[in-house]
C-alpha cells in the first residue's frame, strides 16, 4: 500500500510513514481546534511537490480561506493563479434542500464533485466540512446516505487522497456532527482544545486508520507562522 | 491583515494586536457573564477614536442598554445625540415568525441590517444577541440559515468589524444557544462566571480566531467603573 | 440610578446598596430553597416604609401565603386589611390555554397585571412564579413570548421594582423552568439547598445584575422567626 | 398553626413538632425506599389515637398493603373491620383515559375523592401514589393539571392532613415521576436507598416544608418489626 | 406469610428465609449479568422438591435455554420429559402488535398465561423477559399497561411465586427496560457486572422486597458447574 | 457443547476453550477499536483449517476489506480465488427501505443470507456490521425485528458459528448502535480504545457468553503484522 506524506511536522510518524493513498480520512474537532489549518497544510504539501489539489468549501468563504492561509505565510493565491490549486464551492447544491420540501439530490452533488476531481486530476482533496452544518435532525437519513455515498465514490478515485472535516459538537464527547462520518471514513484524526492544568493546549491523535499500523498516542501541537502545525510531545 | 483594537484593557494581547478587521466574532456567555459590557466597550473604543458604530438590540430595551452604560460612566447618550452612534431595534422583523405559521423573512432582515450599516458607514457593529432567544427547536433550521447568511452578509462589508453575542445555555457546556453560531463565526470569545475555590470570578478566553495567532489562556477579569472590563492574571 | 432596599438582612451589600429601581429580577430556586419567603420579605420592607405593594399568586393559594407569613411572625393580613397590600390571583387567565386548543391571550394577561399595578400605585411587585408550572413543552414558544413581553411591560412602570420567581428544575443545573427567564430579567438571584459536608444549608448568590456592581460570592443564610432570611458568611 | 404527630420515631423533631395540619406533603422515593411503610405508619398513628383515616390505593392491591402491614405487626385489618380505617381504590377512574382517546375526567376523580374523605370525616389521608405510574409523556399536561387541582382540593379540607407518594425515577436525581408534584405540595420528604461505603442504608430528609421551621439534615433509618421506621443518626 | 427457598446458595439469608410466596419479583440486569441462570436455578429448586414449574420464553429459543442449563450440569430435559416442567413460548402472541397498527391484545395474552399456569398447577413461574425487547417507545403505554395487568393477574394465583426478568439498559443506571417494571413488582433483585479495581465481578443485591425484612448489602457471586450461582462476600 | 477456536492469540482461554459452536456473537466497539480485524482473524483461522467461510459486507467496500487484510499479511485473495472464502454484499437489499416509504423486506434479506450460507456450507460467518449504520430512529422497530429474526435464523444453522459486529456509539457507554443487538446475541465481546494514564491502548473483554464459563477480565491487545490481534496482560 502506497503512502503519502501529510506535510504536518511530526505527524507522518504516527502513521508509520503517511496516509495510505486513495482513501478518505476524517479530521474531527471543535471550532478553533485547527481543522482548516490541518487540511490546508496537507494540500500545501502536495502543491510544493507539484501535485494538483482541490479544496471544496461549504460553510466558509473561499476568500477567507485564502487570507487565513496568507496570515500563516502560505501563498495559496499563487497556486490558484498557476492553476495547480482549485477551490470549488458546492454550497448552491445544498441550498434547495435546506429549508422545507425537496430532497437532497445526492447523486448530482456526488457526480459534480467526482467529475471535477477527475478532470482536475487532483491527487489531494479536502472537503471542509463534509456536510453543511445547517442540516437538522430532520435531514439525518439523507445526510447519512449522502456521506456514505460520497465517501464510497471518492474512494473510487485511487490516485486521490481525501481529508474530510467534521464539526465535533461543543460540550460533548462525539467526534462528528451527523454521527455517521466516523463509521464511513477509512481513518479518524481527532483535534482537540484541552485544558491541561491551567493552560489550554491543542492536541492531535489518530483514532482509527485502516491499512496501516498507528501510534495511538495523543500529541500536543502548536501553530507557528510558515510552519503551521508542528507536533510536540505526547501527553 | 489589518487589526483593530478591542478597547478592553489587556485583551488585545491575546489576539497579538487586536481583532482582524472586517470579520464577525462570537461573544458567548451565560447571563451575567458580561457579554453586553464587553460589546459596549468595544463600541466605545471606536467612538473615542471618532468612528461611527452601530448597536443592534434584539431582546433588550435600548434605553436600558444606555442606562447600564451610564452606570459604568460611559456617556453613550452623547454619542447618540452627536449622530456618531446608532441603536437599531430589529425585534419587529422577527415578530411575525415567532408564533405560528409564517416563515422568517431572512433576506429582508439581512438586507435591512446591511443597508443600515452601509449607509451609516459603521466600522464597528454589535448584534446583541445574534438571534432572539424565543425561537424554539421548531425554528432551528431557519434560525441556523439566518445566522449563516447574516454572518456571510456582514463579512461582505470589509470596513466593518462585528461582535455577535450568544446565550450559552445555563447548566451545559455549550457555547451557543442555537448550536450553529460557533461554526459560522470567524472567532469565538468565551466569557464565564466560574467558582474558583470559594469565590465566583469572571473569566475570558479566546477559543477560535481565524487569521491571527492567539493566546489560548483563560484570564480572570473585573468590571470597574469607567474602565469597564479589565483583564487580570491567567488562571 | 436609584436603589431600593431589599429588606433581607445582609443582602443589600451584595448589590452595593440595593436593587436598581424599576427593573425586574429573577429569584430562582428549587422547591424548598426559600423563594417565597425571600419575596415576601422584600414586600414587607416596602410595607413597613409605607409603600403600596402587590403579590401575584399563580400556583399557591393566597390564604396559604398569608398563613406561611404569619408562621414567621409577619402580619400580612393587617396590611391587606389596611389596603396597603394586595394579592392578585391570575390563575383564571391561564386556565383556558392550559389544556388543548386555545392559545394563551398574552396581551390580555399582561394588560390586566399592568393596569392593576398602575392603579394600585404599587412600588414593589412580586409574581410568584412568573408562569404557571403546568405549561408543557408544547406551550414553550408562547410561554417564552409571554415571559419576554411581561418583563418588557412591567419594566415600563419605572416606579415599580419587581421580583419574579422561577422553579429551578430539581436534579439539574438549570436556573429556570422555561429556559428563557434568565435571559429576559435584569438580574438573577439564585437560592440553593446544598449539601455541605454532612449538612444541608441554604445559600444565596447574585448571578447577574444590570446597572450596578455586585458581590458575586455565595452566602449561606438561615430563616429565623420574625427576621426571616438572614445572611451568614460567604461559603 | 396546629401540628400533628407523624408516628415515625424521631421524625417529628425534624419538623419542630410535627406536620402543619391540613396540608398535603409529598413523600418521594425510589422503589424500595420505604414510602408505603412511611405512609402506613402515619395512618396507624392516627388510628391509635382514635382518628378516622383513609388510604387511597392506585397501583397496589389493597390486600397486599394489608398483608405487608401485618408482616410488620400492624393489625390494619382490625381497624378496617371496626370502620375506623377505609381503603379506597380509584384505579377504575383512571382506566378509560389510560389507553387512547378519552381525556381524564379530572373533576370527577377529585370530587369522588373529596366526597369520600369528607363523608368519612378523615383526619389523615394517604394517596399512594399520587397518580398512576402508567401515564406516559403524552398525558403529561393532564396529569400535571390533575395533580395541581387534587392538591388544591384536598387542602380545602382543613381537618385532614395528607401524604402523597411519588415514584422518584430510578437512576436520576429527580424527586417525582411527573415533575410537578414537588412544586404543588406544601412539603417534600425524600426517602433514599444509598450506598454508604460498602453498605446500603435507607435515609430520610425534609426538603421543603411550608409554615414551620425544619431540620434539613439527612437521617439514616431502619425498618423494625412493630416499630416500623425508626430514625437513627444524621449522616 | 409463607416463604419459599430460592435455590441460590446463600441468597435466602438476604430475604430472612426466602421469597414471600405468591408474589412476583423482578430480576434486573444487563446482558451477561446472570439473569437466566438465576431464574433457572430458582425453577430447579422447585423441580428437585417435586414441584411443577413453568418457564415462559419470549426472546430466547427454548432449546438454547435447555442446552445452556445442560452446560451447567442441570438436566432440564429430564424434567421436561417427565412432565414436571413446561416451557411456554408466547412470542406469537406479541407478533401482530410488533410492527405497525394493531394494538396489543393484553387480555388475551394474560388469560393464556394464567390459564396455562393454573391448569399446570405451577408453583414457580419464570417469565424471561417480562416483555419482548423489540417494543419501542411508541408502544410504551400499552406495554406499561400489559406489565401492570400481568403482575396483578399472576399475583392472583397465590400458590405460584414468579420471577420476571428485565433488561437493564446498558450504559445507564436504570433497572428496567420499560421503566415501569420496578414499580409494579413486589420485589426487585439487581444483578450486576461490575469492575472492582481491575477485575470484573458479578454481584447481586435486593433493592425492594415487600412483606419481609431484607439484607440490603451487595454480594459478589460466582457461577460454578452444577452449583450455579453461589454467593460470596458482601462488597 | 462443541467449541471452536477463535484464531485470536490468547483469546480462547477467556472462553475456556473457544466459542460454543453454532451460535451468534456480537463484537462491539467504537470505530478504530479493531472489530474488522477481529472478525477477519476469526475467518482466517477457519480458512487455515480448510473450512469454508463467508464475510458479509454491508458498509465497507469488499476490496478495502481485502486490502486491509493484505496490509496485515493475510492473503484473503488467495482464498477467494480458491473458492474457500466468499464475500457477500447485501447492501442493495437495504437500499429501498433506507429513504422514505417502503418497509424493510426482512424475510427476503434473511432468506438470502441463509440460503447462501447453507449452499456455501459455511462453518464461519461474519456480518460486519449487523445492520447498516444509516438506519435512523424512525426505522428502529423494523431494525430491531430484523436483528432478532436474523439471529434466530442463523442460529438455525448448527454447523455455522457467527460473529456480528456493532458500532458502539462514540462518546457513550452503549455497546450497540440499535440498542437490541446485545440482548439477542448469545455472547458479547467488547473491544475498546482506552486512555490508560497517558497512553491509548486497545482492550478486549467478554461481557456475556451463553453455554460456557468465561474469564470476565479485560485484556489489552496489540495488532501486529501477520499475527493480527495478540492479547497481552489483564488490566
Amino acid at each position: 500500500m502506497q503512502k503519502i506524506t501529510s506535510g504536518i511536522e511530526g505527524f507522518d510518524q504516527l502513521l508509520f510513514g503517511g496516509f495510505p493513498q486513495g482513501r478518505s480520512y476524517l479530521v474531527s474537532g471543535e471550532p478553533g481546534a485547527g481543522k482548516t489549518i490541518f487540511t490546508l497544510q496537507f494540500l500545501l504539501e502536495g502543491l510544493k511537490a507539484g501535485e494538483r489539489v482541490v479544496y471544496i468549501s461549504i460553510d466558509e468563504k473561499p476568500e477567507h480561506v485564502i487570507s487565513d492561509a496568507e496570515a500563516l505565510g502560505w501563498p495559496l493565491n499563487e497556486y490558484l493563479a498557476s492553476g495547480q490549486f482549485a477551490i470549488l464551492d458546492v454550497t448552491a447544491n445544498f441550498a434547495s434542500a435546506q429549508i422545507g420540501g425537496g430532497g437532497l439530490d445526492i447523486d448530482r452533488i456526488i457526480q459534480d464533485v467526482l467529475r471535477f476531481v477527475r478532470q482536475f486530476q487532483a491527487t489531494r482533496l479536502v472537503i471542509d466540512p463534509i456536510a453543511p452544518l445547517i442540516f437538522s435532525e430532520r435531514h439525518r437519513p439523507e445526510v447519512a446516505e449522502y456521506i456514505r455515498r460520497l465517501i464510497f465514490a471518492i474512494e473510487d478515485v485511487p490516485a486521490c487522497t481525501t481529508l474530510l472535516t467534521s464539526y465535533a459538537p461543543v460540550g460533548t464527547d462525539k467526534v462528528s456532527h451527523h454521527g455517521v462520518e466516523e463509521f464511513a471514513a477509512s481513518g479518524i484524526i481527532i483535534l482537540k482544545l484541552e485544558k491541561l492544568n491551567t493552560k489550554y493546549i491543542r492536541t492531535v491523535r489518530v483514532k482509527k486508520m485502516r491499512g496501516t499500523r498507528v501510534d495511538l498516542s495523543e500529541y500536543s501541537f502548536e501553530i507557528l507562522p510558515n510552519r503551521g502545525i508542528v507536533l510536540r510531545q505526547a501527553i
